[in-house]
């Protein structure tokens, strides 16, 4: 994830706490407290989203941590006793562990409970996720397109979901209602909400999140292979480009690890196209063809100006 | 170029013009007035670096936008006659260019005159400007590692270069006072200077500045060519990583075009190692080696940190 919105900005578009109404949820239940996790935390307390919040981290030090920073009411060791009684569960780990944590928590789910999660691919959340749910407890996948490159439950801020898309994958036959509170929810946090098809989510963040990173991840690796005195003079001199794509490229790895071992064939199909018009590119220099180089780099002026106009720049 | 100083910001350590000390230059001439150019004016004035600036501009508009805004003093059809009596002439035109202007300036340079650029490859800089420099006139190639994505004579401004690196690559002898005259230049623009040779600036650039713009370019082209429908929701969707590319695939087209046929050798090195990196990648995603791809993705991180450190962040 590469958002970074101002920590203290105001909210765009986030509704005020109504003073003396019921929260959305009695009880919700985080599985994971890392960035996202902490960040909902703190939204769903702006808003006064939840009567309580409980949660459930793998290691020590960050339940200790979640529990200190107040992210939490209750804290659990494990993820079955966390979700007791929870009206909704968002997993907030990294993708690889929702097949685990599946097993673990479906029979412990209280009837008519809300699953969800904030994972970045979403075919895999509902094959892991989905079998063997009981019935009556609703999966509504989602994903908040906001981040920043750092982790960690210390790593959170209310404001991170403002203004920023949150998309929702419910597969089809899902409880309507179960939907439209998932959108109030995201709504209250600050988000736009849209609503697609799981596999039409991974095929679009595959071009504008997935691809983005493999190249960022790709390009730093490349410079961290040089030898040592050039090194520090990238470093000196990276400003004039490669420096914007260490930011991206330092985003939690097991979480990419996750994602892209999730969504292997979007990305290897975005990934094929990507190095087919590289090699064309690296032809075109090696051969001295100023005007395709000229020609490419004037059309790819078009999309800038497409994302101001989306005021997504 | 892809740095972008808040244009409001506080100059962070250009010196303050010395009331009633003599200009470091008498006459300075900008051939060519983009974003470079017309920055340099800005920054100059604010230092009270020259007694006149004259410039030349190939199209008639920029020469009219020159005179309205202020930058010149004197504008010129013809490269010959803006360069008459100056004493530091700095081409600010794409790298392209600088063949037919330096055979069209070379016999009307004065005698003592500096001739400094601000391209952003040095070598080929040198092998068109170099030859037949009439005896007296000092080459003195530079280049401000500054920019933003914005063109044209009404984007410059002042602080573009406070703070930031410019590098000097004098060929081997080179007259020292003139070195040290455009060192102190720069500095008196704001900027930090380096003084390195022109080989080892193309090789280090060709890393941190023309590799990335060359990626940038190439994946905001692999989205150019997807369908309506597809384009529209990468741009809704872009601030997940993609936006970060876009603005610096939106960069001077000419500009860029030059640096790629006349920086040719060091970025296809450079391209060659990227190309074998993403490749590794690619068929680590396929085979599903999460171990790879969480090891890459770990030590990426080292290299943020280092830019953090360097305050280049």
């Amino acid at each position: 994830m590469s958002t970074a919105p101002k920590k203290n900005a105001p909210p765009k578009n986030a509704p005020a706490k109504e003073a003396g109404s019921a929260p959305l949820f009695d009880r919700v239940t985080l599985i994971g407290i890392g960035l996202i996790g902490s960040s909902l935390s703190h939204a769903m307390r702006r808003a006064g989203l939840a009567g309580h919040i409980a949660g459930h981290a793998r290691s020590e030090r960050t339940r200790a941590k979640a529990l200190e920073l107040g992210l939490v009411q209750s804290i659990h060791d494990d993820p079955a006793s966390a979700v007791r009684d929870a009206d909704l569960v968002i997993i907030c780990s990294p993708v690889g562990s929702y097949a685990e944590i599946g097993a673990a928590i479906r029979d412990h789910l209280k009837p008519g409970a809300i699953l969800s999660d904030v994972g970045s691919v979403k075919q895999a959340v509902i094959r892991d996720l989905g079998p063997n749910l009981p019935d009556g407890v609703h999966l509504v996948p989602g994903h908040p397109i906001a981040g920043t490159e750092h982790s960690g439950p210390e790593s959170g801020f209310a404001t991170l979901f403002d203004g920023r898309w949150c998309i929702l994958t419910p597969p089809p036959g899902t409880d309507a209602a179960a939907v439209e509170k998932m959108i109030r929810f995201w709504q209250a946090c600050g988000s736009q909400v849209e609503v697609m098809e799981a596999g039409h989510h991974d095929k679009t963040l595959a071009i504008t999140s997935h691809l983005p990173h493999l190249i960022a991840y790709t390009i730093v690796g490349t410079v961290a292979d040089l030898e040592e005195a050039t090194k520090s003079e990238v470093i000196k001199f990276s400003a004039s480009g490669f420096r914007d794509f260490t930011r991206i490229a330092a985003s939690d790895p097991v979480m990419w690890r996750d994602v892209f071992l999730n969504n292997r064939d979007a990305v290897l199909e975005m990934l094929g196209r990507f190095a087919e018009d590289l090699t064309a590119l690296q032809r075109a220099i090696r051969w001295g063809e100023g005007d395709k180089l000229e020609a490419l780099f004037t059309r790819t002026r078009a999309i800038r100006r497409g994302i101001i106009d989306a005021k997504q720049a």
